[in-house]
């Protein structure tokens, strides 16, 4: 057995609850000082009546905040809590670990310093209003664990109500790297990415942003899937969403669930919370994709998914093939903070996944379509790319 | 020339906007780690899967919040920009260098770590609304510069919305100090701090606290003042906040202006924004006692106060007998949350004063009333005093 091996990786990572509660005594971000307040003279410089000077020139220059304060390159890592993880609406507070989380991931990987806000209100018009009456705080939105269809609406809002980077990570961050991913297997296979047959399975955040993106892409022959089947225009029970995807997908006109979708398919994308029967993957195009996305657990396991498939992953880190939001978010703020970018375009996550390609394309093997999430050539190859892609657009 | 002299101390402290300006560029504070995530297992127990344990056990038991995230202990630094310290309404942008600088130094004074959150409203129903539905992100609000009389109601009404710790600074942290520095002029005086004629000059945020304060001390010879003269009850131009206070203080029923107030007084207690003619200070009653703490500008300069009163004090780090807040906030708020506290009592505020002067009681003269900012034994003693205050109140 290699030292790869999903075995291996999975017997190494056991980790109990002991160590993982220890870990989150008092939570696992602090504040820090950028230089110490421990003189008379770094206090009248840092407090009154130093800090005197700089209030007064931002107020009579308002673009100074961004380069006497910390709000212009922070991230606020904002969640009402309806969608944690895969385990539904725990509330905002059981959303807080997530987002300390994600907090000590942009500071790890990107440098960036970013703040938890965990809202007690479910309502799309109260989360917008809230967010334009904090922006004078931050400097970007990155949302997080919010249930569809309301993610939808929520993040279209607030990209209109703020004049600065937005983005639901549990759509984009999954899409941008799973297309990079993607973009491996097909080179794998010795493909275009344009001719695979490919179904998404899960029109909820995570799905309908990897069809975006794969639509983005070029990639025509797609069907979607939701828990009611295929989506296609006859269905009458579609929020606006998926009724837009019916529009750009299903281009064969099928209907019915999985089993239609998947017979003679590519590639087989589940973020879907669901399982996968082994015989449907049986029953896609020999040597195809299959990205079984769903954590903790995977739609089919992936030891019996290569028995079909040429290239498997997951979302897990415990096999390979880690479809890992980490691999994204970090470095697409980070290069749209530092662009000066207020929007974050299709062009810059389509930048984003070709750098995170970019990383192992001339590395692949069939467990290797994406790099670790710790590869240290990742986050600074996407900042650079979706930066360059932010000045041009 | 003395060491200590104004003088002295004045010339140290010129420091220039240069340097000023260099040490809050990128802002002043930034986000830390508890313990790095630079290994796949440190990624694991961090973020997911390991996280996912954490966010389900306070789902089942939202107490455990307090044990596993950073929130139960962190304080929101809460601004709306209308009263930079004293600048007027410079706008939340402008106001969060001021916010920073908090941050910092509650990290640095007792160890808490807190958010600058500033708000692009002045509305103090949204104000209020907007804490409301930030409560899981946050254990404590401290309120800082916003203008009066907004910031009663806005103070009163957090209060009452939110179970947790929420002080104005601007009032208490200020009256807390200046009450015990009063404490220490009046022992050095050798009088009864209940046996003096006090004039508070001032009815925003510090007056109106100070006087409060100084009401729950058992002072009752005090009269205050706005800009429009003496409060007495046949006035009709005040608002609520000081037709209360009108109806507490000023029992000879004086009328008129600081000419009338200060004839014979003790006790000049300025915290208006406005000036003191010398004359009015050499009415007063012989070798008493002047705080002139308005900001950057005393009401009097303390070297032509110190020509009639016994002790002098003023806001400013460059003179003798600093009334600075950062000898109370730290650890008001930090015995608060030690001992659990939803609220900070009269009770606690008065511990906070009595502490602070319990650190310099042994040690007391005309120039040192106070203890200095620096002073390491400050917050431990405010610290406890407010802890043993909360658990019996």
């Amino acid at each position: 057995m290699s030292e790869n091996s999903p075995e291996t990786q999975n017997a190494a990572m056991v980790i109990g609850d002991e160590e993982i509660f220890e870990a989150h005594l008092g939570g696992k971000i602090a504040l820090d000082l950028k230089s110490p307040l421990d003189t008379q003279r770094a206090l009248s410089i840092a407090y009154t009546p130093g800090v005197a000077q700089v209030s007064r020139a931002i107020a009579a220059d308002h673009t100074l905040a961004a380069r006497y304060t910390w709000a212009h390159r922070l991230v606020a890592v904002v969640s009402d809590g309806t969608s944690v993880l895969g385990l539904g609406d725990l509330g905002p507070s059981a959303s807080l670990p997530v987002m300390e989380g994600k907090a000590a991931l942009f500071k790890t990987f990107a440098g960036l310093d970013s703040i938890p806000i965990v809202l007690d209100t479910k309502d799309p018009d109260e989360i917008v209003e809230t967010l334009v009456r904090l922006r004078p705080s931050f400097g970007a939105v990155n949302l997080e664990d919010i249930s569809a269809p309301r993610c939808f609406e929520i993040e279209r809002r607030v990209i209109e109500a703020l004049d600065c980077p937005v983005m639901h990570d549990d759509q984009h961050g999954t899409a941008i790297v799973a297309l990079a991913a993607l973009m491996g297997a097909a080179k794998v296979l010795g493909r275009d990415i344009t001719s695979l047959r490919v179904v998404v399975s899960g029109a909820g955040a995570a799905g309908v942003a990897c069809a975006n993106i794969l639509l983005s892409m070029g990639v025509s022959q797609m069907v979607v899937l939701d828990s009611q089947g295929i989506l296609h225009l006859d269905r009458t029970d579609m929020n606006e969403v998926k009724v837009e995807l019916a529009q750009r997908t299903n281009p064969a006109g099928l209907t019915g669930g999985l089993a239609a979708a998947l017979d003679g398919a590519d590639v087989f994308l589940g973020a879907s919370g669901g399982v996968v029967p082994e015989k449907l993957i049986a029953s896609m195009a020999p040597g195809g994709v299959v990205f079984a996305l769903s954590n903790p657990d995977p739609e089919i396991h992936p030891d019996l998914a290569a028995k079909y498939a040429a290239v498997v992953a997951t979302g897990r880190s415990d096999f390979p093939n880690q479809i890992n939001n980490v691999l994204a978010f970090p470095g697409v703020f980070r290069g749209a903070l530092d662009a000066g970018a207020q929007r974050i375009t299709e062009a810059m996550k389509l930048a984003a996944a070709e750098a995170i390609y970019s990383v192992v394309s001339d590395d692949l093997a069939p467990d290797r379509v994406v790099p670790s999430p710790l590869d240290p050539r990742v986050e600074p190859a996407v900042a650079a790319a979706v930066a360059a892609a932010a000045s041009v657009s």
